[in-house]
């Protein structure tokens, strides 16, 4: 396709969020340019400090790369609604603003998780049929991607939020992952039927009645083998379990480095533990995610992990890229309205 | 010590309860045996079905295993209040009469959990001091073992259930696991103390005003990276989190051997790869944990992973004789009171 007929996409993306900002943020976008032609990224944040950041980029991807200059920074431990409220030049609440005025189509940030989220119901604004958004991630497990949400909008949920989020994976997972019939589950503690607090049971009797193709609840063990496509739980449970399996992974993953430099283990071996580290690192890596898409908003919202080095805004810029491609904000409208 | 001498530990083992009784079960208590001098096993169950799975042990080992008759099963998917007060003469709960009893120490199941709670509650009883008993798990983690309860004696818990499970967890860490001073702390979203549900955040406050050594919440990633001794959560989260650690880690095993037995991969290279698989596996095991003491109730109750075999069923057997020479009872009852 010649370059001025390609359908641009353009992506307002926090230069100021999360623990590498805005170094590896800046990196992640001149990724990003690199790896799809038709990406434009507007960079929201502090001008002085974004624009040494672009010195190594290529004059094709700078002309793709457009600042915008935004004075205040959201940090990651302020009171979220506040912050969003107040700061009104901050460099996360000028990217939501671009969306909002149609000037972006999505906008990414790796910052204060509940700031994006307040930002998102309160500057990008709610869907009409969503009382509560989610975030959703799709792990990948023994078999398949598996979309869990809610993993930290909110931190309680109502059967009506519930149902909503199972609503809401099941597009996603069908329009976005391309499941053809989405197997959609509860995460519960256990799988029969007199299990899982009033809250979730109650969520179960309504999703049963509805047109998913719902299989009732799922156990901890049945997220890691993969046994659901979409697995909706409340935001404190995604949370935990989300940073849980984090945690493990990268602990075995130390723990897996630590006997490679073990005295009693022949150098050679090393070579031959490297194809196995690395096929369980490629499964199981929940670091590598790449974005975490914030569902029941009227513009794409896509958060990525706080502590994202290039190549994680690199992934989660194509996530954003390719929920904006597959219209996933109108598929969601068109399903639940 | 001559034999007449020692202090016998007397252990009543529901023979039918779980996944593989009674084979493994009786397997499983002919093995403890030959390890612990000073153990005396009683089965209860089907004297039928568990005479047959004895015929493989020593007489020394048989003269220290009694058998109790019990006609009745409790079983996996039974509704466990109802189960308990109904089948008088269940094996299960024949074995929880033996405790209240005096006539053993201790028992153990590997039965329907919901059954072994309320039979601790029903028939053993509860201590007076403890509104809900919890079920606790000794987790390995990067660098220690971390008590994480309740992992299912409940769903949903109020503050001060939290508050008695951390104090309970605090007794088990220092008086059976050894910590000097365990460090305790409640899972929550975020360690931030604008954090947590309401649950959670009025735990956190009496907590602080406790004499624990408490360190406030800590977050998902926290437990397998070790950074408390105790975590506190209620049994829907910690049923959910050990069960997804469980399939996590089965997960990442069964993923090294299939690369194992991968056609691109040299022979010689499997041999190389065994002592890390190893390594990572007698760390983070979390099926080897050997029983689950419930804590809060008048006597020693433990039950074992639906799924014993032999060997959990006899690390299931320390663990409970542990907890009686230790008095864990005892310690948690003062402690309390």
């Amino acid at each position: 396709m010649e370059p001025e007929k390609m359908q641009k996409i353009t992506i307002a993306l926090d230069a100021m969020g999360g623990d590498n900002a805005p170094h590896e943020i800046c990196k992640g976008a001149i990724l990003a340019c690199r790896e799809h032609a038709d990406l434009e990224i507007v960079l929201t944040g502090d001008e002085e400090k974004i624009k040494p950041c672009l010195s190594e980029a290529s004059s094709d991807v700078l002309k793709r790369i457009r600042r915008v200059h935004a004075a205040e920074a959201v940090s990651m431990d302020e009171q979220p609604t506040a912050a969003i409220r107040r700061k009104r030049d901050s460099s996360m609440r000028v990217a939501m603003e671009m969306v909002r005025a149609g000037e972006a189509q999505g906008c990414l940030s790796a910052g204060n998780t509940g700031a994006i989220v307040a930002g998102g119901v309160l500057v990008v604004g709610r869907l009409p049929a969503i009382d509560r958004p989610a975030l959703g991630v799709p792990l990948p497990t023994i078999n398949r991607w598996t979309f869990l949400l809610d993993v930290g909008a909110s931190v309680r949920s109502r059967p009506l939020n519930l149902c909503q989020y199972a609503r809401m994976g099941n597009v996603y997972s069908k329009k976005i992952l391309g499941v053809a019939e989405p197997e959609v589950a509860l995460l519960s503690n256990g799988t029969e039927e007199i299990k899982g607090d009033e809250v979730v049971a109650e969520a179960r009797e309504m999703l049963m009645k509805s047109s998913l193709n719902f299989r009732g609840y799922v156990e901890g063990d049945d997220v890691p083998w993969g046994r659901a496509d979409v697995v909706v739980c409340d935001g404190f449970m995604g949370n935990v379990i989300l940073k849980f399996g984090e945690g493990l992974m990268q602990g075995a993953k130390s723990i897996i480095e630590e006997e490679m430099g073990h005295r009693f283990m022949p150098r050679i071996g090393v070579l031959f533990m490297i194809p196995m580290a690395r096929a369980l690192w490629a499964r199981f890596n929940y670091e590598k995610y790449g974005g975490t898409p914030l569902l029941g908003v009227r513009g794409t919202v896509v958060k990525a992990h706080g502590r994202s080095k290039a190549p994680a805004i690199l992934g989660a810029l194509s996530a954003a890229r390719n929920f904006i491609i597959r219209d996933g904000v109108g598929q969601i409208r068109e399903e639940l309205e």
